[in-house]
């Protein structure tokens, strides 16, 4: 089963040594489940994603959907593909039995969602959203609102958006103009314009189920007088049946530099009547709903990232063992035969940097995954807290880290390619343009910084990076007593002390002088504190890596040793990139604050 | 004047202030210029981008050339601009006036350059590659052949081509395998598949010249065996007037990723009865030839770097002073006006950073423009000689440091657009689409850094970079006795004496161990050399800028104050990065080179 899509060995080895995710199968929700199912639904979104969503990736990116009669056509392969998905019950994967769903962990949902994505990301992106409209419902709405959209969504009958961003409110949701007026049955009437709606129209379900943000008329300013609601295309009737079209318009369509597989969209809202809306939970509560989905969408848009940057990766690996080009310098004849070009040194650079930013990735998401299922599932309730707390404070780099770091493995991916890489007839920069969205969408850095220095570290006094410290030294001090991993031990050791002395004088700062003056360099913060944890999760990959190679089979030993090289590369080559960003912290400068807007 | 092109103060400030471009006049062969001819010519170059250029630059990244009866169709708009382009007598700008051209020094057609591409790089790719095209048949092909040729490339009548790739050898040009029969007449036949051909094939000009190395039928293999061809795509008749289709054919168009406008093909020589090719000097001497124009076109991919760079830079700049979000931090209420952009300080952060690269390029260029004039004109044997060397040493960077950077400034204007800077509705996804090539072609950064490293930094027991280290410790000593400029001269010291060691701590293991060795991680020392000169040049802008203040008017004390603030901000920012490689490669780090092919 080898593709290049994500290296199966490599999922095994996280989900199963390195996470024993197997282990979720104790406790109760999931205990119907062995390492047999969660390998065989992985198994499953494997051979759909090379059998349905990979062979069109390419038609999508060139024939992007087009506006005919106001309403967007999509390709018939999208069709077939999120058919079989839906057929094969992914749309209720992670849901409860009474849902109809297979009550998988989100790890594994995670994985698939890797192999998928890397597939074909742009088509994938419609069933993802239906997956993020469903659980806000599923969480928040009233009972009948449940019974009316919830089953029909995770089925695939409808599918789902997220209308937030208005042409004048982007990161600052505050602005929200959109506005929704009670009428005497309980329910509203909703009007505004909404831009960058992704799947916002289309013809791949029976109806499509917008999630809107608005202020009800009279409701404060700011993000705490924002409400959501669901706004349907068509209106549901009572028994279930479709209604009258509701007054929801499609504006135009924006054309994307990648990702153009899906549709992205400007909606107007109530041009003619007000569009049928009806209130999710409590009004002005809106955001407050949107944030508790937070986490998974950060991880979600994480191993987006991952998958993008993972496939190029493994296309980059192949097509430098396949390339001949150059000798080798010590025996440089000019009629001798050539070399594949992963023979090369700087080729190897590339490659080992490479798979240190799309592994280390994937162990990073898989880790939140597991995070969510343990916050969620554990029965024991000082492991749902002490998850929950590790959570909070890594989804800032859960979703940025990978968005950076695996954009640049397909950046590289190009580069082994050469000129090759830089034309259409490879699929390498389409992986390239399409990853380009993750670092925007979702909270910029800008944001995931300001959340984890200005609220993750700050809350109690700093207790989640304390704890999470403790996991972290629990990692060093296991790796130090290893003759073997001693090196990357003592380097994570060095580079997390750096990182913390880092975080307590910026704690310092914060109370002694101001919170803005600790933040004037938040997003340094964040790329340190990313790398640092990278580093820390690929010392535990680099320790399960060698008590594995004891007993490894030869073709097991080139794995487990590709692993420790890796380790090795990013505790040498990358991590000292953090102690650069920790020391413009600790010396507190005012650069880039002090910048005056005419100077530029 | 002002637009989005490129900040023209900054080419004054760069080109007049900190080079003194002007004292070339003191020259021979640049006496009948003044500052005042430098100045219209930079003019006239930014009205033609403004009016000819840039309108249609969206247009042909959407259209790109099309294949028609084996022909290239190019737009309308394209013909016009290059009509106004050699109208204007900028085809022979820095010519001689024997050859009609203006005698322009390098420098002055170098900030043209950046502005027309900043227009529309696509567009002006066309004539460019005809310039470096020219340049070799007027240094090396014998006078029949000048006559022929010249004239009609200087005046636009014809174009031209490199023609050197072949599918199997594309950084490896040992590996060409076309070859060349010399026939009763003198002259040769030549055969061969060529690929990634720019200009090809297209109807903007009566012929087209491809220069093209092959061998000569007997010649040893590998580079020595090389010549070089003019193949027209026509054959010209003794007394100029147009022969017969010679048998150069068009065997496919490449279809990229950006940079869309200039066609790129896959070209075939000789299918039919071989395609009529006339030597270029003498047999074998091809890659020489080749290598000794290599400076300049080096130069000229990375101001092309630069420009695209650069003109997204200031979009993003005009962009964050209109775009409202988010409220000061400091006095934030919900229903306050929202803050420009520019207000934030991670805004400011990236558009610094942004800054930084781009001017920092556009210096470095500059300066690299400046020695190529020097070792050309001056009159002095020995400036002529320090000139050339320290432009052998910068060459590489000159390419690959812009490419790398001004590529990043593209990807920080995105960014600063949010949403819309990934859509195809603005210009920002493109220009980062066409950046993406510069750091592939002419050499990627692993052919550069072999040629610092290995080439460069060893001729002469360390010469040039000695000589090199002299011109920096001036400007360390200059600003050291400055109170403004101390810190950023204790900064560039620090820097440089890194930099110092680490050279020549290479320097011995390649005498004492082996050269391999010393090349293992040799774009590491591309990138700590590369950072490092940049600072150097940073160091050097902020000693005039703070010159300058003394007597500035207001706005102008924003332009200075600016200069000075980017150069803090490079050198506590980005000059750390480079003592990072410099530590690895003081380890003499064996990471990447360990790594086995099959651990991948």
């Amino acid at each position: 089963m080898s593709s290049s899509l994500i290296n199966r060995t490599d999922i095994d080895f996280l989900l199963f040594d390195v996470f024993e995710t197997e282990r979720l199968t104790h406790l109760e929700h999931f205990c119907d489940h062995s390492k047999e199912t969660f390998s065989a639904t992985i198994d499953l979104a494997h051979n759909l994603g090379v059998d349905y969503f990979e062979p069109h990736a390419s038609l999508v990116d060139e024939n992007e959907p087009q506006m005919l009669n106001q309403e967007v056509k999509i390709a018939d392969e999208v069709h077939q593909a999120l058919g079989q998905y839906y057929a094969a019950g992914f749309g209720a994967a992670t849901q409860s039995y009474e849902l109809g769903g297979m009550q998988l962990p989100f790890s594994i949902s995670v994985a698939c969602k890797a192999l998928l994505s890397a597939a074909n990301i742009a088509t994938y992106a419609y069933s993802s959203l239906s997956h993020a409209n469903a659980n806000v419902i599923k969480n928040f709405a009233n009972d009948k609102l449940k019974n009316l959209y919830l089953p029909k969504l995770l089925d695939g009958t409808y599918m789902g958006t997220m209308a937030l961003t208005e042409p004048q409110a982007g990161s600052s949701l505050a602005d929200i103009q959109s506005s929704a007026v009670k009428q005497v049955d309980g329910n509203y009437l909703l009007s505004g314009n909404k831009i960058f709606i992704s799947a916002g129209d289309h013809d791949l379900s029976e109806n499509i189920v917008h999630l809107v943000l608005a202020r009800i008329k009279g409701a404060p300013e700011g993000i705490k007088g924002l409400s959501l609601f669901i706004v349907p295309k068509f209106l549901v009737n009572d028994d279930g049946t479709l209604g009258e079209r509701n007054d929801v318009n499609l504006a135009g369509l924006i054309h994307k530099m990648g990702y153009r597989g899906t549709t992205s969209t400007m909606l107007s809202f109530g041009e003619k009547t007000g569009a049928k809306a009806f209130l999710i939970g409590e009004p002005q509560k809106g955001l407050q709903y949107m944030f508790q989905m937070m986490n998974e969408a950060r991880i979600g848009v994480g191993i987006g990232a991952v998958s993008l940057g993972y496939t190029a990766y493994l296309k980059a690996v192949n097509y430098a063992r396949d390339r001949a080009q150059g000798r080798d310098a010590k025996h440089r004849v000019p009629d001798g035969p050539q070399q594949s070009i992963i023979q090369h040194a700087d080729v190897k650079r590339m490659l080992l940097k490479a798979k240190s930013f799309v592994e280390g990735g994937m162990c990073l998401s898989f880790y939140g995954a597991q995070l969510v299922d343990k916050k969620t599932w554990c029965t024991d309730a000082q492991a749902r807290e002490k998850s929950a707390l590790l959570l909070d404070i890594l989804t800032p780099i859960l979703k940025s880290w990978p968005s950076k770091y695996c954009l640049e493995a397909n950046s590289i991916a190009i580069q082994v390619h050469g000129g090759y890489g830089y034309t259409r007839e490879y699929p390498l920069e389409r992986l390239y343009r399409d990853n380009r969205l993750n670092p925007i969408h979702e909270g910029t850095e800008g944001i995931q910084s300001l959340d984890l220095l200005g609220r993750k570290i700050m809350m109690n006094n700093g207790e989640a990076f304390n704890y999470l410290s403790s996991q972290v030294e629990q990692t060093i001090e296991h790796s130090l007593a290893i003759a073997d991993t001693k090196q990357l031990g003592q380097a994570l050791h060095d580079g997390w002390r750096c990182l913390k002395q880092t975080t307590h004088a910026l704690i310092a700062v914060a109370k002694q002088e101001s919170v803005e003056k600790t933040l004037s360099n938040s997003v340094l913060y964040l790329h340190s504190f990313g790398h640092t944890v990278v580093a820390w999760l690929w010392v535990k990959q680099a320790l399960v890596a060698n008590e594995k190679l004891k007993t490894a089979s030869d073709t097991e030993r080139d794995f487990y040793l590709g692993k420790k090289h890796a380790a090795q590369y990013f505790l040498n080559y990358e991590l000292p990139k953090a102690a650069v960003d920790c020391h413009i912290l600790d010396k507190n400068d005012q650069t880039c604050v002090d910048m005056d807007a005419n100077w530029f």
